[in-house]
């Protein structure tokens, strides 16, 4: 299967949560720290007891450079781990001018070989085109984003009356020519998703802000069940790997991960 | 001496080029090849003909990312062949929510320990800020970027007139608790840096885009002169490293480097 394909795959099984592995050191179980590369060690248990009930992996990729090489190792070898059971992402939120682009897209495609990746559109089209131009990958471009900051900026309202990230929807979907398109899109800004859905709904939605960051899994599922909607993932990272903090920690995020399947599936 | 007191005294020499090191593999002289590390020889020689004429190095960090964990470890060299002699940039426009922007804080200025780098803002406050908090680093925040894409959305016209990128400035110069803060502003947008320079004036400059991407240093150097403005970094990437594509390669590098400073020195 390609990237693509595994991404149907994991919509059509109704596996619809992603495991944000932002794995800190400083907050995985203290035995771990026993292991050479204990970050790994938690990946490759979470992963092994999640791999049959997640809709994909998101590897939050500063978590891994902020331990330089050692942090990058320990997400390939989490990756090799994975070996193409699952979508994953790549939660870079690079975008830089063109030629500089393509080689961000070369890291995380080629080098890494993430089935998706996330990208900041600030810098317009030739920051973003050369992520969509791997026609077999998936994109996800930021559209609204789940924290506080989103105020400053996104939601500032244009001439005409749109706001900024309804401008920037409103382009990313122009550009998506290879029907390769995700969009960001907060779980904290339910009412923004249910106003612009119709702008979005022909992309993938990649939905972070559950969990920690206060937005509700429940609304959302209603909404997109009500609208027989189900191209989309719904992040959770601490709720899910740091639920329980003992030597049992990769069975407690099995529980999570299942509570909020759970969840989905009422709706 | 720290970072800052780096960059200032890289202003009192009047060496305001910044070397981009945009290392690309594929494009230095074939003859490096031979060596275990090309693209860290390539540094080396360059860091070494132009260390005592450069104002400050910046590594662009998706060429790096780009070849892995062999790429990391050509930056890391090259970042210690310089060994504190110069004024450091790393170049990789990271911004997300605050617990993440924390993290490529800490790589980027504890595990890369480079002296400033550069911040995506379109998350707003809490993406921007954890970089800010490091009082004794530079962050260089987008403000308006060089390339075509800076029309897509930075330009937009807000209500109430002005553009998203002046509002950008004007909420970064509010953040500025630090005194630490950098603004990007693109060689190419003239008029603009002209209009704004008001606003901008007292932080860090970093100027991208004269050379390769065509924006005239002449009349950047003519504007900062004629306003007595010294607090700013021109960069140069693909102009100089690549001038020479001979095994004088360095050589070339000074020269091209020398030749931007007589323009400069002119003004």
């Amino acid at each position: 299967m390609n990237s693509i394909e595994k991404l149907l795959s994991a919509y059509e099984q109704k596996r619809h949560i992603c495991v944000g592995l932002d794995t800190d050191i400083e907050l995985i179980p203290k035995h771990l720290l026993e292991f050479d590369d204990p970050v790994y060690e938690f990946n490759k248990e979470i992963i092994n007891a999640t791999i049959n009930s997640a809709g994909a992996y998101k590897f939050n990729l500063a978590f891994y450079e902020s331990n330089g090489i050692k942090g990058i190792t320990s997400l390939l070898k989490s990756l090799e781990f994975i070996d193409g059971r699952a979508f994953t992402i790549g939660d870079g939120k690079r975008g830089d001018i063109g030629n500089t682009s393509s080689m961000y897209a070369k890291s995380m495609f080629d080098y890494f070989n993430f089935d998706s990746t996330t990208v900041n559109p600030l810098m317009g089209f030739d920051s973003v085109n050369p992520f969509l131009e791997y026609s077999s990958k998936i994109t996800y471009v930021l559209g609204l984003t789940s924290n506080s900051g989103a105020q400053d900026f996104e939601k500032l309202i244009l001439v005409g009356g749109k706001k900024l990230f309804q401008k920037i929807i409103e382009k990313l979907t122009e550009w998506n020519k290879n029907k390769n398109l995700g969009i960001v899109f907060g779980a904290t800004q339910l009412n923004e998703l249910i106003e612009n859905f119709e702008q979005i709904k022909n992309t993938h939605l990649l939905i972070p802000g559950v969990g920690s960051q206060g937005g509700s899994l429940e609304e959302i599922a209603e909404f997109f069940s009500k609208n027989n909607f189900n191209s989309f993932l719904i992040n959770a990272s601490r709720s899910i790997i740091y639920k329980d903090k003992s030597i049992s920690f990769a069975a407690g995020a099995l529980e999570e991960l299942n509570n909020l399947n759970l969840t989905l599936d009422k709706n």
